[in-house]
């Protein structure tokens, strides 16, 4: 068979794995022509695509990134390519399609399978999001990443009595600031899921502080929201120590807890770093076994599926049972974590 | 309560964040005292152990191996040491003992638990061989580390053209092996669950070779097995390059590879590097879940139960359900990972 | 004897693993008490100082920070500490002092060895800026955080063609933006030492546009400075992206790029996490050498002097020597490196 | 110019940093051509080389291995090779030579530009002993995974109480080991510059049992030797324990430790885990920095010399010079680490 693979939405360590793993599979044991579709459903619609062969993999196991590249495509586009579907895939030559990508790339997967393009999802997000997988490859990657600043944010903050922020990737969910918070053992969690307190907050290290500890370390996801109207300082305003409220949450809570406390507290935004480079190696495997189950998907012609991981087997899954929700963090994990605030 | 914590059989990182966990949520939510027995059972019977508090578990989050110790006990002293707990228990004035340990820990946390001292049990092994339980601590360190090094050795493997054989821990199941060999992209992968081929594994790397590859990396568990007879060299043999036969399986392997192919093969032994040192953030997160559980456990009087992940949820699961079984590797494993021979 | 102890200033990696082998060097081998004074200069005013004994160094040698805290002093409480000091020295009981820090405190050491209360400096800045020098510890391993931060960087920015701009320490040298910018491969390095053109930078990411490139790195250091008025936002103004130009350089720069260029430009800002946790084997084996040379020092009587390295040996050198200027990147490194803009 | 580039002797993470430096240098700033040479002098006899673009050198910085290969070449052939060089060079068109290799390749680089085939050599080794230049790259790397082995076994020696020997890269040097050892906190040290007495070794570790300390860690160099006759077991000896004596140093040492001490000794040979894989960013500098100035070398014309670190600058140096003599482990060093035995 001729299969298409591409990848789309943000970057996500494994990516190339699963590529690899693609056409390890497909080439070496189906006699598959592997088609690499250049940015996303953009080469799609483009026709811009190159064969992809055993030797090109070579060194994409440890990759970061995706040498297929990736593009955010408007969703007009997308309605165009799927009623076009037949044709675009008679123009690449393709009988079947293996799309890597977060929730829009599987629910626009299924649109495909639905008009006549046999597609077989991989589900991609660093946020471990989606609800039908126990998990997703990129994940594990940042989190220990995001772990690894923690570590030695905590040294630096002992040694200066000082209160640090760290704000970690994750707009709806807290998956990623949850783990590494655990992991990092900070001391305040802050999640989208469960709007923060600045006061329980201030109160909690101030409480360590009265305890004898003499710094802080809290990990604050980028979609974490204070309760309304509980933060002092409006955009723009400068402080008394001079400082100016900008940037994101992080940035502004560190600000607010500088204030509260009369302490230096300092922001850290890891940003992109925790979306690029080398995987773990739980990443890796599970981006290869993604892989390997998608290229059997389409050869049992299981299209409209996904790949997901459950307990530690990988179940070909309805995209339709995938993305009715985003997994959130319940609070069960909360609870359990001691220190979501 | 005063809550008892030991930690038993082999290293694994992961021991220190699940004894700082038992302290954090029994000392500060359940108002519990925390003895540390020292050595496994061998305190328990010596009665050695000291109370922990909150601030002897600072910084054990990160810490590899266990702050309390751990010893092998003879069979008969753990039986004498069952039919005297009550007064073992009495002695150390514990009403409750948390075990964390492998399989046989938790049979004789069974025996305990049976015998009047209630027990609950915390499993541990970085071999993942644990039936009931999604995952155990410490496994994912090891593959970390195993990773590494196989990442390392194949940039000098493919400058110089060579075979490298790394020998990888576990002595009955091949998870480590498999899973480190699929992250590191290893072309043979043997594990004890099915007896290797050596001339099966010569003729895939010579197959490499005549499609233009220079290099080949093998990883093989420490308790994997070639088929009767297969081997051509009695230990202590010295071949036509001048190598002895002696050590383990890497070592022989090495040599017999050699000898089959005609070109420089080396073994790399990593030992206990793969147990020790820091956890990864999921190993760190694993166990920290698993020492809150298990203080929520006793303080829930579920003895004889022990802590086990499924999906992505910790449950009490009894005893004698846990480890009626190694979890070996089976058939699906070998057929997807496309390595194992 | 009974040598006090102190670290000053900002935090470091390897300030413990020196505090570690000035015990092991005084106690072991000259049966010296050494005095561990608390939150540098201020410790010594306060008389807040406790024995350190080699068990108390346990561990000391991997872990970053500094048990010893650090605090700023005001100057004029220096001076009057100076003029107190053989008061302040009689109080601890101390016949000698090793002071690990930067500038101003090896100036303050000079001052106060001057002024009767016989020192020994130890320098410690992560900038590598001290003049009589070839390396101070905590730099490698601020470099080294930095270039893995770089190389994660590379991936995504590669996969979704991207600038980015990483803003690394380095206030008034550009060392650790020079050497991080090198080893990571970064597309234009901007260091304090030579104000940058921005549009010099943009034309040079547009040729590797033309070249068939699709990303760039820059590494900003926190001090660098744009020639005068080629900035064309002013600070709180809002950008057609709808970003507002705020913070450092390094966001300024992303903004300004941005609309140079027309195309998606990500600051990323490491702050802290460049000095804190674990240092690397260089920095522990150079903080271990310093710590074991003061210790000779104060027993030769070299006070005044400070441990300096030279090719691969230590020497003491007078603190008026070392002090006299900043050691700034000099020419010869930016046509070197080739990318210094 | 065009100008050949080739590798020789044994692997060294920073030899693709080189190759490079050298195509940036030469292709983009002098209009070279740069002929990339395989298998070291082999290629160069058999005329087997190809053009290196800057296209081809993309992700080398970061690049364990070689991409042009390298081979170990008998003393005739080069001496064959040297008489014929005018040819040789011809044949590939090649108007000069840079040669990345250890003392033997800059021994060789001389006697071809002795006679005529102008060579400018770059050192390379991992072992640190070449005399002329402060450092070469690979070291630090070689360091840098030494001792994160060293950190991992500490705390599984500490936990079960054990003696670990960890044995490191060294035939003729001890630099490896006497770095990784003090930036591990190794007990005991052993390199080959010092024959070493194993009853000295057995007293230390006795001496911390005493103190109360519960494990130790031996760092040994593979070329260590005992003093003559104070081993007690010959090769091939089965001890009280059923272990046999076989291997190098390292398992040997452990065999003699557990029987002097009688108590649990363990080997752990990281192998070629030392010289693979991503070199750290001190030896990517480093390597990128000889790179740069062998190219500008071979425009001077300052051929027969090589690039070596003083301070912290490149200087171009006599190969005469600079292999005269092997950098060893000077006395002064022993001292200053108090663990060389």
């Amino acid at each position: 068979m001729r299969i298409g693979v591409l990848t789309s939405g943000g970057d996500c360590p494994g990516l190339n794995a699963v590529i690899r793993s693609v056409v390890h599979r497909g080439t070496d044991v189906h006699g598959d022509e592997i088609i690499g579709i250049e940015d996303g459903f953009l080469g799609l619609i483009e026709s811009r695509a190159r064969p992809i062969s055993h030797d090109d993999v070579t060194g994409l196991l440890t990759l970061g990134g995706t040498i297929l590249g990736s593009a955010r495509v408007q969703r007009e586009k997308i309605r165009w390519a799927v009623e076009n579907s037949a044709e675009l895939a008679a123009r690449l030559g393709i009988d079947a399609l293996i799309a890597i990508g977060g929730e829009g790339t599987l629910t626009a997967a299924k649109l495909f399978s639905d008009a006549g393009l046999p597609v077989v999802g991989v589900p991609k997000t660093i946020d471990n999001d989606i609800d039908a997988t126990d998990a997703t490859f990129g994940f594990d990657t940042a989190v220990h990443v995001a772990t690894e600043a923690i570590d030695r944010l905590k040294t630096t903050a002992e040694s200066h009595q000082r209160v640090m922020v760290v704000e970690l990737m994750g707009r709806h969910t807290g998956w990623i600031t949850l783990t590494a918070g655990m992991a990092g053992g900070a001391h305040g969690i802050l999640v989208p899921e469960k709007p923060f307190d600045i006061e329980a907050v201030a109160r909690m290290i101030e409480d360590r502080f009265r305890r004898g500890k003499k710094f802080a370390i809290i990990a604050v996801a980028e979609g974490a929201q204070p309760l309304p109207g509980t933060l002092r300082f409006e955009h723009g305003e400068v402080d008394r120590f001079g400082h100016q409220t900008f940037g994101g949450i992080g940035t502004r809570l560190a600000l607010e807890l500088e204030n509260l406390l009369g302490k230096e507290a300092r922001p850290v935004i890891l940003g992109h770093t925790q979306r690029g480079g080398t995987p773990t190696a739980l990443d890796r495997v599970l981006a290869t076994r993604f892989g390997w189950h998608a290229v059997e998907a389409v050869h049992q012609g299981a299209f409209g599926h996904f790949t997901a991981l459950r307990h530690t087997e990988i179940h070909l899954t309805p995209i339709a049972d995938g993305v009715v929700r985003l997994k959130t963090v319940p609070p069960d994990r909360w609870i359990e974590s001691e220190a979501v605030l």
